[in-house]
């Protein structure tokens, strides 16, 4: 596999005159996902966890609900990118093969224009309304990235995806050059480990466009926070999911777009 | 069309608690490119230049070589999102359903993942060889974006893709929350204002994945000029395609990828 972290040599120009160098940058492939031989997606990626990017894409997609519908996943490397192919238990295989003559995904291939905007703008199921969190948690999550956003301490410019427990702080993150691909990476990881979604926050260092709310719902979280800004749709998706989203994180500080109940300065409830 | 940026309520959290207030954030709305009837992409996009978008679109992908081969587009507006329902010259028409058949594009449907890899990463044309650019147009450049950026002066997150000529500086500039919407944006204002893509430099306030250095080749531009850093697999397809990419442009430095020989701290020629 290659390395996810590639030094190459530049010129640095300043305003003095320019001068040889190098400098580390993130590497990056193409990854095609196919299920049963055809191909579903090809994302471009950081080539790293990228079992965990296959099970979270499954994941997050709906095309299985659990990752052991999965039955084989072998990661091929080809010269020009990485094959991650999966074989699905027989009933998934079908509904997949189906959903597949109905329509072509969000790229289609002959569905009309109002069927694919139903398609991308698919519900997604709300999650669960009891857990909370407190101000504090939210602040000590955040400021515990970056000693663990390794690739980015090298290239400073990979997004992270990560996920929190109450009282237990960051329990998993993955990076990647596109935010979307270091949240299914985080989804594939937590189905991995065992590890209920609905009882912790989604920490992102990106901002929340729709498709990172959706993916959050499919992990079933009840939070999200994010160091930059969400999207209006997003706000409006989250809203609708009973998703509280918490974004412009810096310092001390964040803000609540949707569902403020949930946190508080102090939440005792978990502490029992 | 629904406005750029909404204004929405959130609660501020700071040390000292909890307070209500108002945000500027960028909407988002899902844009489903139909072309004879049937759609080729879904993209979650700002609702702002749509008509530089699907002309952008098409040309980045191929789809269409010239813009006057889209003989009619029409902007339709769902409720779930927006249609931009586009008509092609006869051979063309022909072209897409033809390569439809053959694949189904990066989401596929029925193709295998060698083949959708290969898709993935096309060739793209190479740049013209002679242009040149100095390092204070550069800087200029760089400096006269901020007052152009409408949007993100309002909402603080949305990408800007520009175009700038030596002499002149600035002559186009689009945003959109997403990167890659702002370069087809840009694309799509440079075929239908008439402007020479080959004549400029491309600058992006955001990182160069693989997918910028194929738009801006298809826009035939032989200088990428980023704020921030370019991924490896940007930089091989930038050295293959001829195209010097400058990146982690800040303050008066930056640095260069690839052909520097194009870039020298002042040019002649084009004062002629």
């Amino acid at each position: 596999m290659k390395s996810p972290v590639r030094r190459v040599p530049r010129m640095l120009w300043r305003a003095d005159g320019a001068a040889a160098g190098e400098r580390a940058i993130p590497e990056e492939v193409a990854v095609a996902l196919t299920y049963d031989g055809s191909t579903q997606a090809v994302m471009m990626a950081t080539p790293a966890d990228l079992e965990d990017f296959a099970v979270g894409f499954s994941l997050s997609e709906g095309i299985v609900a659990d990752a052991p519908e999965i039955e084989r996943l072998e990661i091929v490397e080809q010269e020009i990118g990485v094959e991650l192919r999966m074989w699905l238990a027989a009933s998934r295989g079908q509904a997949l093969a189906q959903r597949r003559r109905y329509m072509a995904g969000p790229t289609g291939c002959g569905l009309c224009g109002i069927d694919s905007l139903a398609e991308a703008m698919r519900r997604v199921p709300p999650v669960d309304q009891a857990t909370r969190f407190s101000a504090r948690e939210i602040r000590g999550a955040l400021a515990a990235l970056a000693p663990l956003q390794l690739l980015n301490g090298e290239t400073h410019s990979m997004h992270a995806a990560a996920f929190a427990l109450p009282g237990k702080g960051v329990v998993a993150l993955r990076e990647d050059v596109g935010r979307h691909n270091a949240l299914d990476k985080l989804c594939g990881a937590l189905a991995r480990d065992g590890i209920d979604g609905a009882s912790g926050m989604v920490i992102l260092t990106s901002r929340v466009s729709v498709e990172m709310v959706q993916k959050t719902a499919m992990i079933g979280a009840p939070l999200i926070v994010a160091v930059s800004a969400p999207t209006a749709l997003a706000v409006r998706t989250a809203e609708a999911a009973g998703i509280t989203l918490a974004a412009i994180a810096r310092g001390d500080s964040f803000e609540v777009f949707t569902h403020p109940h949930r946190i508080a300065e102090e939440v005792a409830a978990h502490v029992v």
